[in-house]
Parts: C-alpha cells; structure tokens; sequence
C-alpha cells in the first residue's frame, strides 16, 4: 500500500505523519516551529520528513503551509505567522529529500483531510468551514478541491455579511468574521459580562472575575454547563455562521457543510444553532435536499492527512 | 472542422443554430415556443435541430433549457415557464435526431458561452453573472462549468446580501434580487418617480407620465441621455451588484466577473458602478490581481454557443 | 355653558360643528372644500361658522388646517392640498364672523381633542399618531399642545428608523413613513400579493385579483377575516409604528400613546402588535409604568373638537 | 438682587456656589461626596448649603442630583452612584436649611443652566445633550423644562438608533448610548488600535502602546494634533449624534441643539461631524431654519448655575 508523508506547519509547532491511503496516520513526529527563522523552518520540515520517508519508504510528501500559496503548488507567497516570503519550499523539501512534494494552505488542506476521510466523505461537494480566530476554509467541487485564481478560495473572512456593520482590520466593515469566529464570540462574551454582569455571572466567575480574561475555552465549559449566557453568545455565533453557510450555500450548492477548527470544539451547541439558521435562510428548498451541516472528525490531524493525500495526485 | 447543434430553449422562443469549434454560430432557425405542451415543445426541438444536422452534419446537440436540470444532463427536472416536469428530453431529442445531446441550464450554458468564447475567454476561473428579471449565472472554475450537487450553483438570486431587507417571494428578506435584477431596477425607478415627481419627471416622461409603466428600457435610455434620476438607480444597481459579487470573489477567487442579461444592456454606466462598488468591498488586495468586470458579448446567441459548446465533451 | 365652533379643513371636504365645555358636538354642518380657491375657502369656512355662531352663541372659533401654521396660530404658512399660502385665515375669519379665531395644524387640533376628552384624556403626558396616508401627530406635555420652532413638532414622519432603509420622497432613506403608514401598509400588502400570490391569496381576492386594487380597507377586512397574510401586513406595521414609539418613550416619556388615523381603524390587530414591539423597546422599565398604547375614541371629529377647545383659551 | 444657591451632587464631588439672576456664581464650595453614606451626603450639602446662605443672605437653593427624581422635585427616587432610595432629600435640606429647597435631576439641571444663561440662551426650544459615559440631556419647550410622566424625559440612550445593532447592558440591542457616548468613542478607538494598530499607531502611542489603555482623553489629544485615526473615531461619534439628533427634531422642532458633558471638550472636532450629519438627516429643510448645533458653554457650572436658577420659580 502506497504511503505519502504529511507535513502540517503551524505558527507554533510543525506535525509530521506517514498516512496511508486510507487516511490513516501510521507515525507521527511533532517539533516546535523556529518560526522567525525561514531557513531552520525548512531545514526542520525536511529533517523529520526524511527521517519518517527513510523509515517507513514513502512515495510523496504533501506540506499544508498557514500562508499563501502559489498556484505551482510550490511556492508560499506569504506566511503571517512564519518568516517566509515568495519561499520555493517545495523545491527545497523536494530537493533535500528526493520526493515529490506538494504545498497547499493549511485550510485547504485541512478541508481535503476532511473531505476524503472525515465529516465530508462520499461528498461530490463540500464546503469545510475552519472557525478559529478567524474564519476561513475550503471548497471541494466534484471531488477537487478550489483553489481560485490566486490560491484564495476559501478565505471568506471578509465577505460582508452586514452593511455598514462592525469595523474589521481589513479596512471593511461588517465582515463575517467580526461576527462568526472565535475572536467574535469571545468579544461577545467579554461585552455581555461588562455590560450587563448580573447575565454575565457564569462567565465572569469562570474567568476569575475578570471580563477580559472570558476566553473561549471558559465560553465552552459554562455552556456545558448550561449557562444561559454563554449559550447565548454559542448562539449568536451559529446564527452568523448560519448566514454565511447560506449564501454559500446560494451561490454553489454543496452537498454537505463541516464545522473545523477550534471553536468546532463546541459541538452540538454550536452546530445546532448555526444548522437552524442555515435552514431558515436556505432557498429553493423544494429542489435540493437540505445539505448536513456536520462537526469535524479529524481534529488537528485533518491538515496533515490532507496534505499527504494532496501529494499523491502529483 | 467539428460542428455542434445547439439549442437555447426559452418561455417564448426556441433558437437553434450550427456552431463550430471557435463558437462561431454558422446558420440559425428560431421558432416560437408552443410553451403549454411538453411534447410540441419537445418535437419543435428536434425537428429544428434535425433539419440543421442534416443540412450542416453536426455531430451532437447541447440544449440549454430555462429550468432546472438533473445531474444527468438529460432530465429537465423542472421549468417555471415551460410545461415540463421531470421531462427526459436529452433521451428523446437524441431518440429522434441520432445525436448524443447534453441538456444544460440556460443561464449555465450561457455562462459557458461567455466563458468559452465571449468575455471571460481564457479566465481560468469566472463568474457570469445574468441580470434579467431576477439574478442568476455561472460559475466556471478550472476551466470547468460548476454545478452544484443539484444543479443550482449560480443561482444566488436569494443570497442575502441585506439582513431582514426587503420582502421575497421566496419568503426570505433581503435576497440579492430584490437589490440587484432588472425588476429591482425598474421598482426603484418607478419609486423614485411616485415619491418625487420633480426628480423623476425625466423617467416619468418617457413613460408616458405614468410611474407604473415605467420600464428597463426608459431607464436605459434616459440615463443614456444623461438624466440624473435613472443614472441614480442604475448606480444604486451597481452597488448592490458589487456587493454579491464582492462576497463571491471572497468565497472563490475568480480572474473575471462578467455581467449579462437584459440589464447588462445598460453597459459601462452598469458596469462602472458595479465595479466600483465591487473594488471597494474587495477583501485582500494586496495578494490578488483585482478581477476584472465584464460586459458580456455574445448577446442572446451566448446559450446557444454554449450549448452546442457543452455538447462536445460528451 | 360657553360653547365654541369648530372648524376641520380638509382638502376634500369642511365639517363645522359649535362644541361645548365637554367636548360634545352639538350641531354639524359639512360642505366640500373649494380646494383650488383660496378665497372662496375662506369664504365657505366663514360662511358656515358664523351660520352656527348666529343659531347658538357661540364665543370663539378654532380652525384646524391640513397645513403649516405659523406661531401667531393665525396664517397658514403653506398647505399643501389647499391653495393657501401665508395666508392669514385666523384673521380674515375673525373679522368675518366678529369672534376671536385660533388656527392650529390638523393634526394637532384632532391630537388635543384627543388629549382632552378623548382616549389620552386625564393623561399629563401624551403622544397621539395619526396614522393616515403617511405618520403624524401631536405631542402633549403637562397639559399642554407642544407646537415646536416652526409648528413641526409631531411631524416625525421623516425620522429615520433604519439608516439606509427605503427610499423616501423627502430625499432621506429610512423614514418612518415608509414604515409606519397607510401607504407603507398597502405596499406592503401589495408586494406580498405580487411576490407570493398563493399567501397572498386572500387579499388578491378581496381586490379582484389585481394586486394593485389592494387597499387599507381590504387589508383591514381580511385581517378580520383571519386571512394570515392580512395579519402579517398588520403585524408588520405594527411592529414598526412599535419602534417609533419606543425612540419618542425614550426622548420624552409619556403616559399614554394614542394611535389615530384612518389606519388605526383595524383596531386591536393593528394595536396589539404595536404595544407588544413597543414593550420590547422600552428602557428603564423599572422605573417608569409601561405607557398604554390606546386606540383614538373620537374618529373623526377630533379635529372639529380640538379646534374648538383651542380657541377657549384666547 | 436675588441670590440662590446652586448645588451640584456628583458620585464623586459636591459643589455648591450662590448664584445671582443673571446666571453668575458669586462663590463656591467643593466638598467630596461620602457617596456611601445617605446621610452623611445630605448633612454635607445642608452644612455648605448653610454656610453659604449665612453668608450672602439666599431666597432659595436648588439640587441638581445624578439620578431619578420624583416629580414632587422633592424625593430622589434612586440614584446609581449615591447611597439614596426613596430619599426625600428637598424635604431634608429645607427644614435643615430654613430655605424652600427643589431637587432636580442633574442632567436636566445643567441642561437648564445652558438655556437660561450659556448656549441656548434666548432659544424658546433647545435640546441638550450630555455626552458622556453614556447619554443623556434635557429637553426645553417653550421656555420650561420637560420632565416626563416619571422624570425620565431627556434619558434618551436607550432610544435604539439601529435595529439589531450592538449589544447594551439595558437588555436591548443598538441604543444611542452604544454609539454615541464616551464609552462608545473610546471602544471605537480601542478596537480601530486593536485591529488595525498601523492606523492606530498614534493613538497607541499616546496610551503607551496599550489598546485597553487608551482613554477620551488621549482621542481628543491625538485628533487636536491632526492624527488620522482619532479624527475617524471623532467623525463616527459625531455621525451617530447626528442620526438621533435628527429623530428629535422631526420629533419636537428645537431651535438648538447643545453639546454638553465631558465629550464635548473636543470642541468642533466633535461638533462640526455631528451638525453635517444632522443636516443631512433633517427633514421639512424648506419649512424651518435650521437649528444650530452649539457647544456648551458653562463646563462643569452648568448644573449647579441650573439648578439655583430652577429653584426661584417655587
């Protein structure tokens, strides 16, 4: 059975795996990210990858990258996060380890994982949504995933899904991510206890009193606990995420949604609400069957599995 | 060189033409379409293309239909203003010519014609937007018409771009047709012109003094004169058409965006807003080439070209 | 017992009646308004007043007019259905008739007759909207016809309620009136039959199937009826008539609202849905008792009897 | 001359002074309020209320108090940051002092004092607003203060300016208060620094690199020196003033409008925003002058010359 290796670099810490070709992950090897360091970034990607390719005689290695990717599938154009810019890093892997490497955006390739082996599998189209302190994603379309013109599919962040709404740092205002993100919610939450403490009680006394210090994991706890605040601020993030799934949903009809990412920890208190709002908002209903709306299954394994999977088409 | 039939069937007529390899449109027969009886509809169809298959010697059909079509490509499943319900009619029209043919969408296999051969000729990834009575379109990505898990991609017309806007007979509030179509054009004006008659009496004047028979046509033609109140409506139309759009290059980044349809007529004084618009919601600049937005070119015979386009895949 | 005449001027018609201490009516008489004759309008109103003065005796004259009225409460500034303009009734009739005259706008005669012995009557505080073909009214303050700088106060048809909303004839977006009016009811009403003629099935019906036959007082019928549609169109008004209120509660917190005007016929179907949205947009609740929303007791000689009373204070 | 004497209580500080007929302090005592202490607060103001009418002879004093006030002008019903429920503080400071003492809340208070002797001298209707954590302001018709049925008239920040908008602590969403306020500006500036810190760089700077630290103050300095960003939030604050200034005056016609409270100290980079967005809202322009949007002129003696004057009418 043919493996491929896959590479899932983050700001913080790069995971490497052998995955076979049912998406399973047979060895992993995880190292912290000398994310100011372009050159040591690279060095350590080829590092763990050969010593994982030497052991277990893989045939690819698929890198899913948080930057910007060329459409060579090559070259990371821009990384917020790492040191790199216009890096060749497939060239180079390639280069230092005598495999056919693929680089993809790290949500891509996360949705890809998904998509072939996860919460999306069996669908012809899909949209994977990554909820974390933004809000971005991936596209599956008849089993290929959307790259777009300038690799930016699936970066949705910024479509305005309010009018004249909340500022955004990207210059706009109303973006979806100012109101369905992780970011969102938390700012939800810290308003709601400053504002109106009474409602805010669960959340403030989880938090050591402090309004600023709510955070999303706090969010999750006191809504489990069922918290009425808590499950309010749940709520408003599933009805934003809701509107943004259906013009989605308007514009190329999939078969299935995926709720990722961090905040997709939430579970069903947040898939329910975005699910209802997504169906109040779908049209043409009598034409379609209502896509699912579903949680991921993959965790943080999904960018890594994708990757791998992603290099086995070159 | 390899010609193809295609057939552009619509709620009042039915167009059928030979059409080459560079989608130039050799010969043409139009019919009016006998719309209340499926079968007549259905027999007109073949007995036109017939009569062009044997006089030019195509080698297949493509058929774009003002209705919903199955994933099949042969099944209208649906069609509002035709007689059709799940009517096989690529099977029958193939039965009766001895041709293979492909049913498409009509604004889809326009869309496709645009694409091909008209304005988004050699975009990689483009969105054709048909603005009529409501808003539909196309979506091509990698070279490939995009259909949706049931063959509704592109049909935005109930995105909602206004949250709790303007009523819709869908009965949603604030779809994108009711901001951004020729029937949302043609209320704004005749709006304008009730509730001020000194602002309007340009529009009102070439209708005849009555605001209620107001119509695309006295809109165009007034703002082409220059006059205020129908430039006005036409920028507002522009606004909102650069808002979906906006919203649709952030979810997949196309090269191109192409307006067609009745109201496209109005040419650089729609599109000039509508870009403007567009360019101003724009998310993520700096690492895009900004699309580009586009006057379609073929007119009426872009779903017959691509149609007949469409049908050579087969 | 002190008896004073009233006068209402309309632009269709001018009721007359001689009212005493309690606000009874104790002698009428009507005559169509010469609209287009600014003398001859004059002439009838003195005409007739001084008939009814003659028979009973009475000692003064209040005229309300469909029109701007100046602070002396004599000219009437600017009337748009009538063909005054700085027109110096109150002292033309004076003279006329040999009785101090007071000329008050219509909408603030009918809102004290109200206020004095109608629905707001014992209230310190009081707002009356009159509800017709667009929203006005009269404010009340301990006890006294609050007329603002320039005789505007009440007329807060053209306050903004949702920036950027409908387009509206004063050139702004967003008014009141487009919400929150008889017009604003009939398209509404109208919009839903043409947009979803199966929901607005009843309403079509009851205007011979022409969406744009549909008037208040089919709407109002059907409502009666139970038809849901008709409701909805209520409910819609209601809702909005409901923010209205809450932003002049907050501003200067009275006791009562008084909903007047051809519309407030529909009565409770219309009231209801009005008290209700306003509740949910009252601040301070636990400071204040909740103002009652009333319906107006005095139908249509308000005006005749507001005016009335106005003039004993000369 | 008859003198009065004026006294201003605050959660933090009491002021006192002797005011002539023409608005003018003759001298003035500050004392810190024991703001947890009911009694202790009243003692304090009956023992410099005293000192000051031994000394200069006093016919009257008035109280401007931060918070609810009966309409006997007499009992505070509940004030936010003092110790008072149910108190009838007039009562109290009369039979202390000998005097015929009124209370007053203080916003209306101050707001008397600018129509009697500061901005809105000589105007017959004003409007003003005390812009600072919140709100608030006072509301003069024909030369009276408007109180309300519950004394809550001029408590406008809870007037919701935009439907669905941000969450407020009073339970509803887009309140004036959450726009237009100095809690609004500095959020404003904090999330503009926060989001966008290359924009914000001169409003961090002065707030030592620290978005949360960033205060009214720092705003107005940094748009005084012409910085871009506090400029913007300055612009935004005053757009919002401006939207619900327009509501009051389609509402009640005011001459003037005046901008008080500790926000106004931005002088006309706040005011010269708010006029240009009211002008464009105000509706009826043919029919009125425009009321002029001035700046308060008393500072921080508003409340204390305001109250004094109240207390002769008694």
């Amino acid at each position: 059975m043919s493996l491929a290796i896959g590479v899932d670099v983050g700001g913080t810490k790069i995971a490497a795996g052998v995955v076979d070709e049912n998406g399973t992950v047979l060895a992993q090897i995880r190292r912290a990210t000398p994310a100011r360091d372009a050159d040591r970034t690279a060095d350590t990607i080829a590092e763990i990858a050969s010593a994982l390719a030497a052991e277990y005689g893989a045939n690819s290695i698929g890198i899913g990258a948080a930057g910007l990717v060329d459409e060579d599938r090559c070259t990371v154009l821009f990384a917020p996060n790492l040191a790199w810019r216009n890096e060749p890093l497939g060239q180079r892997i390639g280069r230092a380890t005598g495999l056919p490497t693929v680089v993809e955006n790290d949500a891509n390739a996360a949705g890809w994982g998904e998509a072939r082996f996860g919460a999306a599998r069996g669908a012809s189209s899909a949209v994977i949504l990554t909820v974390g302190t933004g809000i971005g994603g991936a596209i599956i379309l008849n089993g290929e995933l959307v790259r777009g013109t300038h690799g930016l599919a699936g970066e949705w962040g910024h479509m305005v899904v309010r009018p004249d709404g909340r500022r955004c740092g990207c210059g706009l205002r109303g973006c979806w991510e100012r109101y369905a993100s992780g970011s969102a919610l938390v700012a939800d939450a810290r308003e709601l206890a400053t504002l109106d403490p009474a409602r805010g009680a669960g959340l403030l006394e989880s938090a050591g009193g402090r309004a600023d210090q709510i955070s999303g994991i706090h969010i999750t706890a006191a809504a489990r606990a069922g918290d009425p605040a808590a499950l309010e601020c749940l709520r408003n993030l599933g009805v934003w995420l809701g509107r943004g799934m259906a013009a989605l949903a308007a514009a190329f009809d999939p078969d299935v949604f995926v709720l990722a990412g961090g905040v997709s920890e939430a579970g069903d208190l947040l898939r329910r609400p975005a699910q209802e709002s997504f169906t109040s908002l779908l049209s043409a209903r009598s034409f379609r069957s209502e896509p699912e709306v579903r949680l991921a299954r993959q965790g943080n394994l999904a960018g890594l599995v994708g990757a791998a999977d992603l290099s086995r088409a070159v």
